[in-house]
């Protein structure tokens, strides 16, 4: 019998890809084989940055909901869990990193056999003058959603400004709405909602200003306006100004790779990390990375994308902990699924929009059609429009889209793994799916639209 | 320029499929191309039977909110419809049917080019001994529906026993229970729900008692009960007997082929009509039939099934009616999907159950996983049970079975698509599926049960 030294796993991050990997290779491997270190330079492990909306609107009432486990929990399963400690370098080469304590300062370097880099997104701050101004906040992590609650439960005003019309800036826009606030959603594209296309766009536009949110399209944002006492007093565009006692920002997130950068990793065209379907990063043999700082391999297109998501961060996670633990496991890609709500509208995409496919070089035909979540005549059935996207000739499915009422949004799923599949349009026409009048029409709106796509395909020709 | 007389079209049956294929083929051809007439026997067309129990319990205020297509529309489209009007015979050696007017009882043969049988399905109803006495109702078709109806307004007594603990027993126990009703469901199996295995309906057992819903297993009726007016009192079995001032069986269907069976037609082994992928009855050239009274292929399975179910019934009706009408489609076959709710739980399964596997001869692993409609945090997140059953050693997806509260019934979905596609359990831990906080946890309760599932196969070995 020969007693060997445990191997160490060292995890960048605390939250879901990097928590679940080490749990995953705890699973795996117990503390005499392999010992497992985690940095984390925030005060919160494994945490629901996607429930933050619901915390500020109410919802949720306490941030302990949105922690799945805490740094206690994690360390009875023999995690050695740094808290408020920043990784500042990686140094592959010597297979290290440097970390710094940062109540102490203390610089120390651990050596690793295997790494794991989860460091997550940034949120994008453009260079506005003001927006370090008080009163102006970002939702990206448990501490900025302290920060605006506490802001929000001190501001007597009740004018609030959300910049930006993604899932985040729609989702915030609903909270503050539930907070009593007055609020203007400034938009810069054409439409709420770019992860739609501009047609289904408009139907959140119509929604949200019939739910009293008021939405600003083609609104660039020059300056966030300050009062005498430095804090934030409005936003200006090129166009108008706003007045804001409060100010959201709302603007997407970009991948957080500075230090795998500066360690020469290679990166990808959105700035993320380059995995194989391993999640081991490109090139090195002993280092994965997953979660929201590496591209992801978008199966309809075959392109790299950066999708922010909690829930691809969780299986990375669950990946790169079963490979380092010494399992096998593989993430395939994505379809580019999202789902999301303002009050009660629900809003759902999968695969590609038309912008996309157009991209691609794709020939496609477009068909829209409205629907109810139940058969027709079955109290609470709700109108919802679907939109589907099929490849001129071949009638492969590309992408749906869903704007409708209780009911829609995960409809989207069912064009998710038809996506995943391969499926034709004609093929999803005879799928066997649930039917019940107080579920679905007899025909599912999904399987509507699949039969108007299908016409559609017909008609373009070959 | 040269005139031929136009073909004939003959329907059998004007409800989901007769009247779908009928609309379909007058889409794809003109009345100086096709002339199409209908026989119903009934006085309506087109109408939801799913609806019934919904349209008892009073949710539907109107009989005419179930009804699609009124036999005016159908004829504002060139369909000679000919209501209260019964086939009596099919006549395939000289392309004919003979059907007799209900109202004058005149007996006319008509010739046809093409015939479309969609005669449906009825209701079982076992010889037992009173079983046609005032106060016992079958709710098959919207007469039985009616009548049911009337006898409630009537009835005094505020006692009602269900035979039948299936879909449309269930349904009628909710309904009744709406109504004031102390309901009893008297049910022959192991458990209610037959269509799932006995573990998970044991679940839908325990919920229903805590709605207040009497349910007896193992209850085998020897009779029904007679006052001395002669209308229903009860409802006995070997067992016990059950007080009862209203009867509603709901013990199943079964195809309606004696017409068919008569012309000498193939029937399967569940008495359903046989046809290929066209929907052709095998063996003729020119005679369609879909809907109640077919048997179908079990995709899962290999085998023939008998489904009555109104999605099918209606995509038999479309494909029927394009073949008929010079165009080309085909239906496929299920895998099983069916969906149902009693009061608020939700009921769900698509694919093989434990004992359809073992009866393919399928090595297989089964898994149950609890989990939430929502991310657990989020309001209204409510518990539900997945039970998935993938084949041994390829990890194939054979089945899944859903019984829980609001978002649980329509996630069978997912498990739906996956096996057309022929997924294994594996493949479908990276499924993107849609997620947000409202409406899932991270990870989906179907993907937490793939996971599970991937585990199970490993150690089950190959």
């Amino acid at each position: 019998m020969t007693t060997t030294s445990p191997e160490t796993l060292l995890v960048i991050g605390g939250d879901a890809t990097g928590m679940s990997a080490a749990s995953q290779a705890r699973r795996l491997k117990g503390p005499d084989a392999l010992k497992i270190i985690a940095f984390e330079r925030g005060h919160f492990t494994s945490y629901s940055a996607c429930g933050i909306p619901y915390w500020v609107g109410g919802e949720v009432s306490s941030v302990d909901d949105l922690i799945a486990r805490t740094p206690e929990e994690h360390r009875a399963r023999d995690i050695d869990l740094r808290m408020q400690t920043e990784v500042t370098a990686i140094d592959p080469a010597n297979h290290r990193v440097r970390s710094r304590n940062l109540k102490t300062g203390n610089d120390v370097w651990t050596a690793y056999d295997k790494l794991v880099i989860a460091t997550g997104a940034r949120p994008v701050r453009p260079p506005i003058p003001g927006i370090d101004a008080p009163g102006v906040h970002g939702v990206q992590n448990l501490e900025d959603g302290q920060s605006l609650i506490h802001t929000l439960e001190k501001t007597e005003g009740r004018r609030a400004v959300v910049v930006g019309a993604g899932y985040i800036g729609v989702e915030m826009a609903e909270a503050l709405l539930h907070r009593g606030y007055e609020v203007t959603v400034l938009n810069r594209g054409e439409q709420p909602m770019a992860t739609l296309d501009a047609d289904m766009g408009a139907l959140v536009h119509e929604a949200m200003n019939g739910m009293g949110i008021t939405t600003v399209s083609g609104a660039e944002v020059s300056k966030i306006l300050t009062g005498d006492d430095g804090r934030v007093s409005g936003v200006a565009t090129e166009d108008a100004e706003y007045p804001a006692d409060v100010v959201v920002l709302g603007i997407g997130v970009e991948p957080e790779t500075t230090l795998a950068e500066k360690a020469g990793l290679p990166l990808g065209p959105s700035g993320g990390l380059l995995t194989d379907l391993s999640m081991r990063v490109r090139g090195s043999e002993n280092i994965w990375a997953g979660g929201d700082c590496v591209e992801v391999l978008d199966l309809v297109s075959g392109q790299l994308r950066h999708i922010a998501l909690g829930t691809h961060a969780n299986k990375h996670g669950q990946v790169i902990g079963s490979n380092a633990g010494g399992g096998y496991a593989t993430f395939p890609g994505v379809v580019g699924t999202a789902v999301s709500k303002v009050c009660d509208l629900e809003i759902a995409r999968t695969g590609l929009r038309e912008k996309d496919a157009r991209a691609e070089g794709l020939q496609f035909v477009t068909v829209r059609v409205e629907s109810t979540s139940r058969a027709g005549y079955y109290p609470g059935a709700s109108l919802m429009t679907v939109k589907m996207i099929a490849e001129r000739r071949t009638g492969r499915l590309l992408g749906v889209q869903i704007v409708g009422r209780e009911g829609a949004g995960k409809r989207v799923d069912v064009a998710a793994v038809a996506l995943t599949a391969g499926m034709t349009v004609d093929q999803m026409t005879a799928l066997d799916l649930g039917y019940a009048p107080p579920f679905s029409p007899v025909w599912d709106p999904v399987l509507v639209a699949a039969r108007k796509a299908v016409a559609a395909v017909r008609q373009a020709g070959g």
